[in-house]
């Protein structure tokens, strides 16, 4: 899940923010003498590496495109990417996919231990709500806790990987399929779209337009990751390639081709350029973004 | 860590209180369409089975204690509960404490499996920060999920947990084994005491105080549960026995010897029946549970 962040080259202004997302996460993730020295390393080892921050990114890019000013976001934009990162080191784990490779390092469990990668994983956690909690305005800390507690619980992120984990792929259709990534990919790109726009006052009408394009973007996000697992080089990508068609995991290309695939990520990518089509200009780098998601497998 | 929990006989008004925690437990594991059926029964496996809700019961106590209504802090109750059981289900893996026994029943993943024991834990971590910023009154949300937050992180609960498997304990002095005991027990009596007392409208010196009390109980606790495993019987404690001393693990009874460890328990719970009394008779469910716990290994 984190090929898009190796692999889309980003503009002048996403350089900075890019430059600002990494020094937030680090400044994120310095601890007092309570925190164990291994500990520690091994939750900055899984966050600070490499990576394009697609989700932090999406958080600023929300809130200015909502109007508002993207430095009072970054909380929020580290915050996911702390729940993203947590939940990579457990997916990665023994008795889950059992992955020893994310974007081009060892993972977490290798470099370490199992019991260091679960415990990173549950202080990253931790360490996301502490975050919006404790440096968000207070007229929006709660609402933001809220919004990313739900994405990230038994019904969105963590149960859409129990559901993938559980098989439930077998005989599954497309809209079957599109369920299951909703909630392991979708509802984490929609939160990220959500807080950036909550943290500029958005309206509900300017909430139901970020949620459309993020829903949009993350399954479009989903197919071009299948799409690379059959088709991209494992440099690129950064992580062991064909292993969900070697697990007979149920993609995209193997449900409809990889040529209607592609149609659909086409179709999705229109969707969310449409979405965000009545924010005007300030919208333009979720436009761009989209674009470039578009053909980041061709 | 569940052993008080199976061992303190509760008073009336504390029954009422039980029943009001079970009740909401129950109601906030409650899912929707989203949540696999194996990972929502997992989740109340593992939050619902027996257990005397020492956390939640605190939080009630310090609300009531500082003149407030004790209803409105269920939902921080259910939510330190709800984290202590995602701690106890994590600690239990293999990769940590490799326990399969927990409150008398199958842990975790003997019951289930492994990857779904590191999803329930994930997933109820999400539910209690879900709980504060969505079921508390709006100005003491953000406040709570940042206290929660912290204590149940890189520095307090989930740092002990670390620093415990790491063997810290080699060569530890008394200090040291209270350090880690601070952040592994300690950090969660103590917000389930700030919990109910901001939710009161404490102001700093009642917080001080309860912060107090919970040091000195949350320590107590460790040493007679050390205690327990030394003395207690293997079903009134519903673990298994002898485990950390067999591990090697240093415990109070080993650096101090039993006599020195109960005077050391007696001394503590001075100490915290002192912090309260400025409270009058309003801390007097607190100051009860407090002579219950002093004589729970005896």
């Amino acid at each position: 899940m984190a090929t898009l962040e190796s692999s889309v080259t980003l503009q002048a202004d996403g350089q900075t923010d890019l430059d600002a997302i990494d020094q937030a996460l680090d400044r994120s993730l310095r601890f007092g003498a309570g925190c164990p020295e291994r500990l520690g390393e091994a939750m900055r080892y899984v966050v600070l590496g490499p990576g394009k921050r697609l989700r932090p990114r999406l958080v600023l890019m929300a809130c200015r495109a909502c109007g508002g000013d993207a430095a009072t976001a970054l909380p929020a934009a580290c915050a996911v990417e702390l729940i993203h990162a947590y939940s990579l080191a457990h997916d990665d784990l023994p008795a889950m996919d059992d992955d020893d490779l994310r974007r081009g390092r060892p993972t977490c469990h290798v470099q370490f231990d199992e019991a260091t990668a679960v415990l990173v994983g549950d202080a990253l956690q931790a360490r996301a709500f502490e975050l919006l909690a404790t440096q968000l305005p207070a007229e929006h800390a709660g609402r933001c806790c809220g919004e990313l507690a739900r994405a990230a619980g038994a019904e969105k992120l963590v149960g859409g990987q129990s559901a993938d984990l559980s098989g439930a792929f077998d005989g599954a259709t497309v809209d079957d399929l599109r369920a299951i990534h909703a909630r392991k990919t979708g509802a984490m790109f929609i939160v990220s779209l959500r807080l950036g726009a909550i943290l500029a006052g958005a309206g509900e009408e300017r909430l139901y337009q970020v949620t459309e394009y993020a829903r949009a973007l993350g399954l479009a996000f989903q197919v071009t990751d299948d799409l690379l697992d059959v088709s991209g080089s494992q440099q690129a990508v950064g992580k062991r390639l064909g292993k969900d068609a070697d697990r007979g995991k149920l993609t995209y290309p193997k449900l409809l081709g990889v040529d209607a695939s592609r149609r659909l990520v086409d179709e999705l990518i229109d969707a969310a350029v449409a979405a965000v089509a009545p924010l005007g200009d300030t919208a333009g780098p979720l436009v761009d973004l989209a674009r470039k998601l578009q053909n980041r497998d061709r």
